[in-house]
């Protein structure tokens, strides 16, 4: 209950539906627009209002773009053979941001969940096989997060595609500035047993 | 850096502005977005659309409005004579979900500063001097934080209006619900002088 304005009451409860804002956070982030309505609530009203227009699936990768084809799958660069699948379009976002790999991605849209119901067929699956048949695909890196869920789906597809491909995962252990007093114990069990030599 | 649609990453930056929000929080409630865009950022898109063609000050209180002169100000069952000045309208917002208060406000938009050179000609503090004079005010509840500038601002105030009106304050003690224990030495100062009998 604010002033009871009823649009800017309506923007404050849409505003409450973002992740990480509560009604509290919501309350102050609609007054500092309006404050700011010249340099950033119009700005951003404008930015939606595309976004909301134009941004679609690519029908390759299912990473989110304004084109049919994202920026990635039609980069002829990036056709190396390889392939990084991943759970989320945020997962692809953070691989990019690392700015280390140089192919392409398979964005599965979640992981197997027996409890969801959400079996290959929901996750992109079929799609991906499409791909390792048709693009030249030399390998398949598994880049999902090291969850009960990731690692599920992670090994089943790894089962799935062997015989088709080079299947990768991530490796995991202890992360880069990570002190061991901080790490949980699986953490420190999977470094310990992939352990290299120095 | 995303899969550089210039859409979304506008949006990303513009989102990012946001009080309480990161460059982190940002991706992931652009994602959010785009994920419900039937349902949540078509709506936001067109909600903020609307408020930015519509807020507006209150010409008498300077309340955020969608009318020239804000709900408050404009119901007459709250002209009994109270007017309770606050330094935003985030402490309106508050005063009136308390729904206590009867009265129409005052909102100052910041306090005293003589670091930030701002002083009563910046504070509407003319204006509420001439709503004493025009309207039947009988009187002014100084509802500022408790916070140095707050108090500082209030002090001011409270001189340099009690020749004309009666100038209450809001009391300062114990919230409802604290636990002594985890209360700054200040409010169980201020609680402790301004005790009352049992």
């Amino acid at each position: 209950m604010t002033d009871g304005s009823k649009e800017i009451e309506i923007l404050m409860q849409l505003m409450a539906k973002l992740p990480g804002l509560g009604p509290r956070s919501a309350r102050r982030a609609v007054l500092h627009l309006i404050k700011k309505r010249g340099i950033l609530l119009s700005p951003l009203a404008e930015a939606m209002q595309r976004v909301a227009v134009k941004v679609r699936e690519c029908v390759n990768c299912n990473n989110i773009s304004t084109e049919d084809i994202c920026r990635i799958c039609g980069d002829g660069n990036r056709g190396n053979g390889e392939i990084c699948v991943v759970e989320d379009v945020i997962d692809l976002w953070a691989m990019e941001r690392a700015g280390v790999f140089k192919g392409r991605y398979h964005v599965l849209g979640g992981t197997l969940s027996a409890l969801d119901d959400i079996g290959p067929d929901e996750l992109h699956v079929p799609k991906l096989i499409d791909r390792i048949e048709t693009e030249r695909v030399t390998e398949v890196i598994l880049a999902l997060n090291a969850t009960v869920d990731g690692q599920t789906t992670a090994h089943y597809l790894a089962d799935l595609l062997e015989d088709r491909v080079r299947v990768t995962t991530l490796a995991q252990g202890v992360p880069i500035g990570g002190e061991l007093d901080y790490l949980d114990d699986g953490t420190i069990v999977a470094a310990l047993r992939a352990r290299r030599g120095a």
